[in-house]
């Protein structure tokens, strides 16, 4: 349903559940991030008025659930601090062409993948995470991560149509699948 | 209250009630600028977990009033699109001194100006605009931008004790009212 290519890797989850503080510090900045491209998306679209309040509600979500990871973090006592952050979204976001409209389709596309697989690793920290609330914390997420695939696979679709916005979603899948294929060595949610 | 230093010229009122498309299309870029300002702060100083969550409230505040400008343009049928920017906030940012810690002080400061200058001119608006629903909306906006001067100020006080804020903001607030000494030709929310 989330057009993942591939699922993630076994090793992923033993490690992540190995370093949760990490996870959830990287979580943050993932959150943060997100509201940031949508924000930027806003600021390069401005005279498209569907999808700019789209984003803009959108990204207001991405800082709620960054504000929510915060009050996570500050619960257990873990100061948010700076990462090294996996590639996986600059190597994601290569693959990106230039000229428009294709940026602007790629873009919407690679932001969708993101959302999708944020959405299934939070699934696999919400069913193995033994700390009850935090699982839980991360299934109420779950819904939200999945809205916002659909919400850019819909702003593709209504300007580019189903079609080639499902098959530029196949070839980008693969290679968002591939960004995965080489684990990044510190435990990271997109690593 | 909100410590500027000089009011408004008489003349922007005028201008701006014959410009008022023009000024409401500044003013979702203005709201639009002031959420990507607050989240750029949180990617600068996202070690200090008070600052980053009040941001982020605030900048989640400051999108949704990006939205709802939107729909006051959507509903007269404006179309938002890119206007040559005032050049009150780069004049303003540019007596932000480069040092740490001096940088967050003047930076947290020159953002509390704006909001206080923002404020300052939609209540004129709000006492002077002949469309009752838009007189309405943007009273009902005067209390937030209030709200987010103390709130940018406070997070000064808290980091740098009140006499350095308070004297340091009296000498940003006459720099604040020099940058819009000389009228920009064009109708802007801080022309």
């Amino acid at each position: 349903m989330l057009h993942l290519a591939a699922p993630t890797r076994p090793g992923w989850l033993p490690h992540a559940l190995l370093y949760t503080e990490e996870i959830l510090i990287d979580h943050a900045h993932c959150e943060k991030k997100a509201a940031s491209t949508a924000l930027n998306l806003i600021f390069r679209y401005v005279d498209q008025p569907d999808l700019v309040g789209t984003l803009s509600a959108l990204a207001r979500e991405e800082l709620e659930h960054f504000e929510r990871v915060l009050s996570w973090l500050s619960a257990r006592g873990i100061a948010l601090r700076r990462l090294r952050p996996a590639p996986y979204a600059a190597r994601l976001h290569a693959a990106v062409r230039k000229p428009e409209p294709h940026r602007l389709l790629d873009t919407l596309l690679v932001c969708a993948l993101i959302e999708a697989r944020s959405c299934e690793r939070m699934r696999l920290l919400a069913d193995a995470l033994p700390d009850p609330e935090l699982a839980a914390a991360y299934r109420a997420l779950l819904a939200d991560e999945a809205r916002h695939f659909t919400t850019y696979v819909d702003l593709a679709r209504r300007r580019f149509g189903g079609d080639v916005t499902d098959t530029r979603l196949a070839v980008l899948a693969e290679h968002e699948a591939r960004c995965l294929a080489e684990p990044f060595a510190e435990p990271r949610l997109h690593g």
